[in-house]
């Protein structure tokens, strides 16, 4: 059976066609720049592979090019639309509602509108992304999975912030955590490589890309996360500030910076890329902090300090600690950055070895030492194997 | 010789005259409301005290009452103010320029002045505190003691924020911290309890006041704190709000809030008081909480729960960890807060034992069991002895 994931941003859409159970990629890309005059798609099935450009004014003119390409007579990869039986889509913001992925029909379309509110760059064009696909696949089931969804088992004491219980009541203002598909994946993962039960491990799950969070994942549940109602809280990342004093806005604002500027500026021009004043890149700071550059060595050793004082927050939390587990384009190939981050916390039970770390293969290993109390794994993330997988679960309910 | 130790708020004025160098407290008391049309002094001297009424304008006024009832006939201290050789002043933001206490000279009093930006609340009635003493006392040496000096060891990695390094740059927006002299205080007292030198301990000390910090002390030195900025990031506090997502800011100004209103909550109606709904006192929700109020509860519960996390952080940053302090208070004064805060700690090497917790006698004792790995200490802190014998020290340099 195939199963199409789709990712929608703003101007782009991220697809992924799998045959399942197997959880074979049968073909995969993605249209970008739509809205632009001219759009441009990457597409690869199997050995083959073309990049062009298209017409692509919205994101339905965008769904379609994607699905004459999947039907192509030469690099399709399916013969009719109608062999997808369903599309999965990610959802950024759940909300409080949603606990695991969904059925799209109209109430749950409501509440991802509804929830817009909370992530205004992310579910608005998630919508548009499965309104798309309903109207290009009328006869596929669609289904929802929420970046959030894994995190809703976050206890309160965790979730609320120190403000007045009114504002929580009244806006919603609490931690909802993202990054959760990517968490959840690599935990049960990290459980079936330790031969243990789902819902028998404790682990820190540390998702490192151009966003970063770290979760905590007691009993297999997400307990903890350092995203918090949006996904700027928490680690420093490529562009994103991650904690600071609140009362810096204040402080800014008082010395002539509007909102939407600091808005812009703790976004888009804060993080690896404020601190080093070069890039967000992490290799590229790797690289210039070897010629010398100092702020570009400054921007990672905070990068990798804020990180190793999550991992001792969530130690605390968790007690026994079984696992650590790094994932996301900087967590799976920067050896450097993971024997930084945890280069201090044997007294945690936490100790890689230099040689499985500094391998590259295979992507998905153990690099803790044989005198390491908790493993510590590389461990590739899919997001789009879990929505599938997520999928293919709803179409057989 | 006497010396006294002065700390000025917005409308009152705390004071202790200390001999010294026995550090033996001669008199104390408190100035309060001053510039309403009635002030009240309250003074205690040895088995005598006395509350009253008195006539007090502006800091100046409440100086001269000060000095009157410390000379007082009756039931002052000194017969002549001459005798007191020094004042020591509490001054809270010292920005980057002090790491220690100072005589206090015109350089001195601009720099006050200027950091007065930082600490808009504290730096300028510490300031007329000064300038008050400074009349009231022209023979006497005047010496500032700063919240933020002992924080000035922090290292740049972690008092950099992600943010773009010329907003450092520029306007100085970095980690400072403050409570300084009570965490220098008790982990001074501390490595004296341990029997070690006090550059040879690593400490994490709590202040749990209403205003709570807690400090990673490696080697004698800070090495990171709670609070930021300002005093408003970190843990949960008794009106404060500590650390949220700084998304938050623009989600509640975009809902109408404007940032008066929002800094003032985040402020004034936050933390324990914004949580409960009923109380910014500890000991007042622990009794609601026991009726079986759940907020309340709640409040306590996400306090502790907080604390936990940033022993953990700073248990991965210290390595070796030889005590954690409570003090303030709060740490001072509730076991059940203290128990509830390192319950779950033992795989961190943290257990208290539960008689010596409970035990109210001494004030100052041990409460670790045993088996703990690190020393835990309840010490009562004092901030006015380490600023009188600051001030000692330097009336002899």
């Amino acid at each position: 059976m195939k199963i199409l994931v789709i990712n929608a941003g703003s101007s782009s859409i991220k697809f992924q066609l799998f045959e399942m159970p197997e959880v074979r990629v049968a073909a995969k890309g993605m249209v970008e720049r739509i809205g632009e005059s001219e759009a441009a798609l990457s597409y690869t099935a199997g050995e083959q592979s073309l990049q062009r450009k298209v017409e692509a004014h919205d994101h339905q003119q965008a769904m379609s090019v994607i699905l004459q390409v999947l039907t192509d007579a030469r690099i399709g990869a399916v013969k009719d639309i109608r062999e997808i039986k369903a599309v999965g889509h990610r959802v950024v913001h759940g909300g409080e509602e949603f606990t695991g992925s969904v059925k799209i029909d109209d109430a749950v379309l409501k509440s991802v509108e509804r929830f817009a509110d909370l992530a205004p760059l992310h579910n608005p064009p998630n919508l548009t992304g499965i309104r798309a696909a309903q109207k290009a696949l009328p006869h596929a089931l669609q289904a929802a999975c929420f970046d959030t969804a894994f995190h809703s088992s976050i206890p309160q004491t965790a979730y609320l912030y120190g403000l007045p219980y009114e504002i929580y009541e009244t806006y919603r203002v609490r931690r909802y955590g993202f990054h959760g598909t990517s968490h959840r994946y690599v935990a049960r993962r990290a459980a079936e490589l330790m031969g243990r039960d789902k819902y028998d491990v404790n682990l820190i799950t540390c998702h490192l890309g151009n966003g970063c969070s770290i979760t905590a994942v007691k009993n297999g549940k997400s307990v903890d996360t350092s995203m918090g109602m949006t996904p700027l809280e928490g680690v420093v990342m490529g562009t994103r500030c991650g904690d600071i004093d609140p009362a810096i806005v204040f402080y800014l604002a008082d010395k002539g910076y509007s909102l939407e500027q600091l808005n812009d500026m703790f976004n888009k021009k804060s993080g690896l890329l404020g601190i080093s004043g070069i890039s967000n890149d992490m290799r590229n700071l790797i690289e210039h902090a070897r010629q010398g550059h100092q702020r570009a060595q400054l921007a990672i050793d905070i990068f990798c300090y804020r990180i190793k004082k999550y991992i001792g927050a969530y130690t605390a939390v968790l007690g026994t600690l079984d696992g650590v587990i790094f994932t996301g384009g900087i967590g799976e190939n920067n050896a450097m950055i993971r024997r930084q981050i945890v280069a201090d916390l044997p007294h945690l039970g936490i100790e890689i070895d230099a040689a499985r770390n500094e391998a590259n293969k295979p992507r998905e290993r153990l690099i803790s030492s044989e005198r390491s109390r908790a493993a510590v794994y590389v461990i590739p993330t899919n997001e789009e194997a879990a929505i599938a997988a997520d999928t293919y679960r709803l179409i057989q309910e």
